[in-house]
């Protein structure tokens, strides 16, 4: 009945927002989300802070602020980005976002024309998918090889297609759980400054690195105005709090913000102050490090049941961090045509072919490992593997 | 050196935000912001609120929620809008939304294709101009005539351009102060119905009448899916919270929330949260009713001031509700013109030409009565009158 625009018309929303309505189930056993442990969060941090940040200065977290940001935040995410190799920045290069994802959407708003293309690891974060179907983007995959970006395809693809941008995910690639080693970090970087192509590194997953050695962003090698680093506080603080840093040349930043000011004017300033305060005690590290054993424990026995439980033809990734494992069945069984049949069992993941922007992959599988119990780990992967080895 | 999509590409800040950097100057007087009286934010309030949120479900306040938004504020919500009239909605007709001005874009994203014709008042809201650029829309102005729409240019301009939505802002009008009467709301409602134009009732400033009845909305009316209804918290609790309602018909909020999804997955919670807590409890009210004599006694000694101190040839207008006053120089005399002097001499204002879609209406200015200080509308006025008197 409603005459909407090309963009949206037959778009329907991303699939794992899809799922949510199944988990409401009190029986069901999610290892769909991509939440971080419930019982981790910091509330008792959050709760302290939102009220020093009231009593300090009422004013700045409950009038009007400035786009670009709290200014308090966008200097102490100049030092925690520090971390990850990214030096020599002002605030200027920075635009505080209302999580990562809005970074995304920014970029895609002050890039991509109808039909523009735009590169992508295959597969990938699935959400990329819907906000580039919002922009009518042309979108291709590039292979992942070994450790999550072949090169070669990458110089084949940017030929092919002149793209705007290479939507990357550095470190524990949402959905596969890869991590690009500190030479495609430096190839990638060069192939994508020898064509002109833009990189937005999105790299919300990097501090949950519970194993080996946490690398240097792509960012960090970046002297020509090449690459937008996307930051989070998602997985590392709260995911309700929705804020994010964009860390980027100051022409691209000055853009993004005026596209902000158009869709949100700024994001909410309180949760801005708690972040800042995080950062500027310390309180975000000793978060990080309280949950790192956590995960490395939670992952170890995810892995550990699937193999003692999955079928043969089942191979999946051993990730070092991050939230989530890969799998594969090697005899082309497919994940997605026993979705239904899973959430009928009460155990819900979801179907890789979702992370492909051509709907390929129906043999793979995301499966989180973060969010479940311990007990609600074995006993939901028993339930995955009753109907996998039917 | 970077190649902008054309949607932004040409685009500069909107001008308020711009104005926004004269501000930081202590020495300045601010006639140009859209500020609630800061010392009216209900700080106690926000912060018992937050408190509470996290104490009782921290889960729902710290890890990711629906985009639709938090179930208990939707409920609320519902309740909240009765009181202008909106009755016999269910949840799935509203959409939590980061601020009223989410609202606005995410309308844009789902019905506008480039060049797309939009209809607004002229004036209008600067901001919706703004974000109307991004989408690359048509905007023609429709006459304001006697209370803020004149019916019939209406009529030729919808069969003149075939938009796809009218954009109206009913209760005193960001910038003219102006609201329209309940004839003109039924009206203009009738003739969008026969040509089946949407409206994009955006309502921020509804519960700051300080004087007269309140009006129905228009989408009180609304008995065919034509009204989309815009709520927003900032101007009634605090603007650093970022949280509005949309209330309109299920297919339009179906696809305005999986263009939310894409934008920023979902509003922050614990704002949400509050926001839920001031309507069940009552506080809201509370807060709107020692709001009222302190704006209205503002609005008052303002308006005195003008009459005292402006040149003849100032005409103004007398809001019985709102934030805004807006003049007029009968004798042509440019705001615009003499907006750095006003500057310099300390005082700020928002030239009234930036609320034109066609960039008319220099010999205008808005005026925000809320945000300074007796003193400083004194002082101010003496400084504004000093400059437009030379």
């Amino acid at each position: 009945m409603y005459d909407f625009s090309d963009r949206v018309k037959n778009l329907t929303g991303n699939a794992i927002r899809e799922i949510f309505k199944y988990l409401a189930d009190p029986e069901m056993i999610s290892f769909a989300g991509g939440l971080p442990a419930t019982n981790m969060l910091p509330k008792e941090e959050i709760g302290k802070f939102m009220a020093e940040c009231l009593e300090e200065n009422p004013t700045a977290f409950l009038q009007y602020g400035s786009t670009e940001g709290y200014l308090p935040l966008r200097n102490s995410y100049l030092d925690y980005v520090k971390r990850c190799g990214i030096e020599n920045q002002s605030i200027d290069n920075t635009l505080i976002i209302s999580g990562g994802q809005q970074g995304i959407d920014l970029m895609c708003k002050c890039f991509l024309n109808k039909g523009d293309a735009v590169l992508v690891q295959k597969p990938t974060y699935l959400a990329v998918l819907h906000i580039l179907k919002t922009y009518e983007a042309s979108v291709f995959g590039v292979e992942q090889g070994e450790d999550g970006l072949d090169l070669n395809d990458l110089e084949e693809q940017i030929k092919a297609h002149k793209p705007k941008f290479l939507y990357l995910v550095p470190n524990f690639l949402n959905p596969t759980g890869k991590t690009l080693t500190v030479e495609t970090r430096k190839n990638a970087l060069e192939i994508c400054e020898k064509y002109g192509v833009l990189i937005v590194e999105d790299d919300p997953y990097r501090e949950l690195r519970f194993e080996g050695t946490p690398l240097p962003s792509i960012k960090s090698f970046d002297k020509t105005g090449t690459v937008v680093y996307l930051s989070s506080m998602s997985k590392t603080i709260a995911p309700a709090l929705r804020v994010g840093c964009a860390v980027g040349p100051e022409e691209v930043i000055r853009k993004m913000t005026i596209g902000k000011q158009a869709v949100d004017v700024h994001t909410n300033t309180l949760a801005q102050g708690v972040v800042d305060k995080f950062i500027r005690t310390g309180a975000i590290d000793r978060q990080i490090e309280r949950a790192k054993p956590v995960y490395k424990e939670k992952k170890d026995l995810f892995i550990e049941n699937l193999d003692r439980l999955m079928p043969s033809s089942f191979i999946h990734t051993n990730p070092e961090g991050g939230l989530f494992i890969w799998g594969e069945f090697t005899d082309g069984t497919s994940a997605k045509a026993k979705f239904r049949e899973a959430i009928e069992n009460k155990v819900a993941f979801v179907s890789g072919n979702d992370f492909f922007f051509d709907g390929s992959g129906d043999h793979t599988i995301r499966l989180n490992f973060s969010n479940a119990t311990k007990e609600q780990i074995e006993v939901g992967l028993h339930r995955l593997a009753k109907i996998f080895k039917k």
